[in-house]
């Protein structure tokens, strides 16, 4: 790649030297920093479109604040490539993503400039604002929290703005607002009003004025609170908008263009010192400055590689290739709902990652896409299927984390109808250790009145998704991995499958392997190369399909016949699968030697996910070193 | 109790009985609600301000709604008392929070008047949006939702709200305001323009002069959409407030007296039918209606008994009784913060409960209560730990359920050194399912980079606190129980205690018994009974202290010496404890038959803890029961 057009980025190696450049260059830097990002991106794929738009919010923010000793806390980390293309990491940027290459997301163990784990939304301003606690407490920094408009609306987005705004604090937020989903009408008086608010003139002005009718006895507090009312009340009447941030006692600025490096600058050079809480509202365009992306922003959030002159797309050609599992999962869903009126969908803002877009399009009425709002997905579900309906609530498993109360409190407790589906179990490869599910069985499994199952392949999901919505099935969780499955005739039947069956894949007498879903398949590959290479033990597999309830049947004839078993499980060894079939063996009375396959003790990095595997030691040649073992 | 002064109250015994009065006779029955409540809670202890703050507002929506097929949602139970005493439960309401008597909470398993679960705050718009819509689809019903001021910080129920405001339904959400934490001011001009907004025929009006405007092709959708911005701003400036809930697109009335039942009744009757998502606003006293109780909201939330003529509290003499683990927490907390400047506290709302008020009085500035929320509280916690402060977060361990991701997420993936202290973890008692800690252990232990411990006794406690904020320690958390410890002497120096280091109390030859947390004190009280009554078997006792780091040295010696091994504790048997020893053996080669003891694998009811521990076969007797089954 001909980095040599970069004049200006080519000499920027950390903020400080950005900080070096006259205001009047950033313009450029925006311009080269966007192209740098087009051309790395289109030839090592990544997330693309949110990082382009937020080119201007990062450079004004580098060449304002004081970083890293003044704090940057990014919402959701897919926007920060221009921040680490600006932060020592652009001769590493390159390695984006890839396996022991620079992370993701912004992660302090690789940078001081990156201040807070971020790849679950709407973490950022509860985050900043402990780091701005800290600040009054110690070192007097300056933090800034950027949060997109999307992750808004998490709660806890909620509950960092309801306690920033009753805690001592001078914390900045920046709301980046790309995407229409904040109502707002722009117009010249208010622009006007709102460029008079953020002049410093004015705020001393009216910092003065109160002081001095203050000290004059003139203002209680009563009278300045009524006074500060009367000004956001007017404010509000003339701008024709209703501001929940003023409503919460949050100093709010904006709404301005955020592709206006210049008038950004200026804007947070004003706001710099300013006390207290406040949020600054900036407009940007998802994918800014590459008409493709700002066109198509699904598409380019994550485009793969791509032709950076033409736009053209490097589509591999999939048509041979076994469906995706969330495909299978859309596709059943809309056959299932055709059948069953009573079911409904339910999505925390990912109807297009999980394929609910399917059902969407044909049954706009009967699916809800509630916004990035895991905890609310599973409660909403909840009253739903309370008065009889059939919810299927699609979420990461990682995500689900957020949602684990509502999973107890809100649906099993009752032991509600609510089918959740965590897409993207097991390990997602590149996104790396926020958002591998490897959580899920050891967290789910404790929860009374709860069926957990996985499928090994795409017709096991469709069973098991027939199977949830039949009645009197209670709650019912299916796990299932990002990706392809296995399969490229996939639309089976939907028939029954009788909860707590497992299955038996291979017969043995020596050693019995239990899986649980699709790892299934590496000991399927296991099984094949060990009896090619070596056969001195003769191994057994089944595919015990249910976390909870697990097989009695099956369980008391593998306890019976075996003395040595391994499980196998993409999720953590800790209290998971495995710790299940140690927990049964215990209880019936069988000693068998058990060896538990699955993700050890430590986050997991970023990477391929066949890599990952052989790190975790649950790849195919893991499992025949652990059969090895037995002998 | 004389029960024949409630001339209008006896004769109701579900609310279509209520619903036969004039509406002029509604606060008569009000009065005598109010003193049924006082009456019974005066002699059977529980919750009590909450639900004389609400009686009003109880009586009109039994009046106003066809209960049991429309649906209230009461968000948090303990204001529900006159709910159930209206709703056929009167007769056994002497009955409520004791074992096999009624729940303290609404519970739809009790009666179909209950909707909802509703131990945990915030979730009561998310399930009745859920019902709402349901409504749409099936049954045509009306939903209303009943929310306090207090509950309205949890993210869950902004999450709520903001889908309520997206989402085609119904669905009135009552704001029952009673601790002025929501800002407004009340005035003439303003009520008037409420009165107005709430009143049928001018809602008629505006609705039938839109339609004709549109009719008439004058008002096209932003037209139409700039007229209620219009109106809202002028609303909100005539009032003098900013409105969070119009700015959702959520029609707002009020504020209201919430103990004018017929002003109640005749709003309640004019919003019925009224169509989209709406908030009626309503003040309450909380503790209305019995003097000492509106004096003092926060003594008269749970009074204990007392004499309904003279508001005298009967307070059992504790001067000889061990302190409770909580205010060791709090005495110990202060004791650390006065040498440690670096150490915070952090409360969701409990400061109270958790005796963090101890540190607050004496460091108002190094205390953050965060309102009801749970998940914030660790985030927060988190963004002051990056920044080197070292926060202790107190959540009771039911709560924490809602913030699992961000343990996960936003502490542990950076280690960093947030005390996280579960109070009420474990049996709770008479709060019953919702309340009971008991899937702390299981959940935790398998995140990464996490240091669990349990206390066994106050002095534990303390140790244990100290060791917490001692440089290095990472992520580190602290479970321990509701009431009382086992020590009257319980203030010892603060000294380390070496993390991952069990103890032994008990040395044996036959059976090893491993316990962790205050249940440990059960085995030793089992131990002594066993020895004086059976002397078969020799019996150890391991307190292992941390859940997390395991112990090895103790376990190697354990496992090398004893071939029976029982574990106990006071959390589910699944994936817990015992799961890790287990595990731990397995994986070490050792092949005890191990006996587990703990909860098992159902919600567990209400009642005393004595009770219940027998329940779950984790009493005294149930232990000797375990060693007398491994002869």
């Amino acid at each position: 790649m001909d980095k040599s057009k970069f004049g200006l980025l080519s000499n920027i190696i950390y903020p400080a030297d950005l900080r070096k450049l006259n205001v009047e260059q950033l313009p450029e830097i925006c311009k080269e920093l966007r192209e740098d990002i087009i051309d790395e991106v289109s030839v090592n794929p990544g997330h693309f479109a949110s990082s382009l738009g937020v080119v201007e919010i990062t450079v004004a923010l580098h060449y304002v604040y004081n970083t890293p000793e003044d704090r940057i806390v990014w919402d959701v980390g897919h926007q920060a490539y221009g921040h680490k293309i600006l932060t020592g990491r652009r001769d590493k940027f390159c390695t984006n993503r890839k396996f022991h290459g620079i992370c993701p997301f912004p992660n302090p163990r690789e940078s001081e400039y990156d201040t807070f784990t971020c790849g679950h939304a709407s973490n950022s301003i509860s985050a900043a604002l402990g780091m701005a606690v800290a600040a009054k407490h110690n070192d007097q920094r300056h933090v800034v929290a950027v949060i997109g408009d999307g992750a808004m609306s998490g709660g806890l987005a909620f509950e960092g703005l309801n306690n920033a705004s009753s805690t001592p604090n001078d914390l900045l937020i920046i709301l980046n607002d790309n995407d229409m989903s904040i109502d707002r009408a722009v117009g010249g008086m208010e622009q006007y009003l709102l460029n008079l608010d953020t002049n410093e003139t004015y705020n001393r002005l009216r910092f003065k004025a109160s002081k001095w009718l203050h000290s004059k006895g003139y203002l209680n507090e009563d009278r300045r609170k009524g006074i500060i009312r009367l000004n956001n009340a007017l404010k509000s009447a003339i701008s024709h908008q209703q501001n929940i941030f003023e409503g919460m006692n949050i100093r709010y600025f904006g709404p301005f263009d955020g592709h206006n490096v210049k008038e950004i600058v200026r804007v947070l050079q004003q706001l710099k010192n300013m006390k207290g809480p406040k949020l600054l509202h900036l407009h940007t365009v998802k994918g800014k400055g590459y008409e493709p992306a700002e066109k198509a922003a699904t598409i380019w959030h994550a485009p793969g590689k791509f032709d950076p002159e033409t736009g053209e797309r490097m589509i591999a050609d999939s048509s041979n290739l076994p469906p995706r599992f969330q495909d299978v999962f859309g596709k059943t869903l809309l056959e299932l709902a055709e059948q069953n009126p009573n079911i409904v969908g339910v999505t925390p803002a990912m109807p297009t990652g999980c394929s609910m877009n399917i059902m969407q399009k044909e049954m706009p009425d009967r699916v809800f896409d509630v916004g990035i709002a895991e905890g609310h997905s599973i409660t909403f579900s909840g009253g739903m299927a309370k008065d009889g309906l059939q919810p299927f609530c699609n979420i990461y498993s990682a995500f689900a984390q957020r949602a684990y109360d509502n999973i107890i409190h809100d649906v099993t407790i009752l032991n509600l109808p609510v089918v959740i589906c965590l897409d993207r179990a097991g390990l997602v490869g590149e996104d790396g250790p926020t958002h591998h599910g490897v959580f899920d069985m050891a967290a789910l499994r404790p929860i009374p009145n709860i069926t957990i199952a996985s499928p090994m392949d795409e017709h096991e999901l469709r069973r098991l998704m027939y199977t949830a919505q039949l009645p009197d099935k209670g709650t019912f969780v299916i796990r299932y991995p990002r990706g392809r499955g296995v399969l490229t005739d996939w639309k089976c039947p939907l028939e029954e499958i009788e909860v707590g069956t497992g299955r038996k894949l291979h017969d043995g007498k020596d050693v019995a392997i239990l899986s649980i879903g699709p790892i299934g398949n590496n000991v399927e590959n296991a099984i094949k190369d060990y009896c090619a290479s070596d056969n001195t033990l003769s191994v057994a597999h089944y595919d015990m399909r249910f976390l909870k309830p697990l097989d009695n049947n099956l369980l008391h004839e593998i306890g019976k016949k075996f003395n040595r078993i391994i499980t196998i499980e993409d999720g953590v060894r800790n209290g998971g699968f495995g710790s299940s079939i140690l927990e049964w063996m215990s209880d019936n009375g069988y000693t068998p030697k058990i060896t538990r396959l699955g993700i050890p003790d430590s986050f997991v990095e970023h990477g391929p996910v066949d890599e990952l595997q052989k790190i975790c030691h649950i790849d195919s040649d893991s499992i025949i070193d652990a059969i090895k073992n037995l002998r």
